[in-house]
């Protein structure tokens, strides 16, 4: 049986705030890391998807199911510790990060991309195990959601 | 209106692709990423409810809650395509991977560390908004399950 740890013992043991703290310089790296991990899950699992979509890889309802599940509950992370004000990509000292001040300076369109973004994965993960067609017609919406953030509130990559 | 694109035209504007190609050197790179991508998730907003256990950050009822269902929703991302065998940190070529190659020959072991988490995420999910005690309280049985899975099937920081 597992000892029980204190909440200090069991932050010593895991090392995740020394780590976390040791890895920061700026005060919104946490932040920007943790959105950044969150957009690494869309990207893997559009990845699999979109490689199935491409014929790059065999398609399999389960997976498919599956990646589309995950896209989809990452969606619908809450996300209002990951943008504090100042975690943009123009403010000095921050992580590395292509958000711009726009996402901050115009929210409600923010949100509404956000919203295409839930509407199109939930479709996403209703359809992705549904066959190669289904697939393919829902991840236009996806697609399109994310290009629409990125065309307005991401740098262009340096 | 944004125009409909297509698949392959939507993963060249996204560079989704394109981007995990170019930066994979190993097989499973981009599947030991994806899995990284899930567990630096699970720190993010263990950092947050760690921080206000500890008293580091004020506690906020929403802020915790908001953290607890993201963890919740990221222990139970299904993760059938994260773990190819020979993956682990001991098969040559791979991405860096604390991987231990424990996961792939006790798999049963695995799968009933992945329930204990989801069982005490689900448990913290519903806890972390009920107060600092009620979030202390359930915290322990989180961090229970991580150190558990990561005594058994991680290899210690190099």
């Amino acid at each position: 049986m597992i000892k029980k740890l204190t909440v200090a013992a069991l932050f010593g043991a895991l090392g995740i705030t020394a780590v976390a703290i040791a890895q920061d310089e700026g005060p919104h790296d946490g932040a920007i890391k943790g959105r950044q991990a969150m957009f690494q899950t869309y990207g893997f699992n559009m990845g699999i998807l979109g490689a199935m979509a491409k014929g790059k890889m065999d398609y399999n309802a389960d997976m498919a199911a599956e990646a589309a599940a995950n896209l989809n509950a990452a969606a619908n992370f809450g996300q209002s510790a990951m943008w504090p004000e100042g975690s943009d990509s123009e403010t000095p000292g921050n992580a590395k990060t292509r958000a711009l001040p726009a996402i901050w300076s115009d929210f409600p369109g923010v949100l509404e991309k956000s919203k295409a973004l839930k509407d199109a994965s939930a479709v996403l993960a209703a359809e992705a195990g549904n066959g190669l067609d289904a697939l393919k017609s829902a991840m236009g919406g996806v697609g399109d959601s994310c290009k629409g953030c990125h065309d307005d509130y991401r740098a262009e990559k340096k």
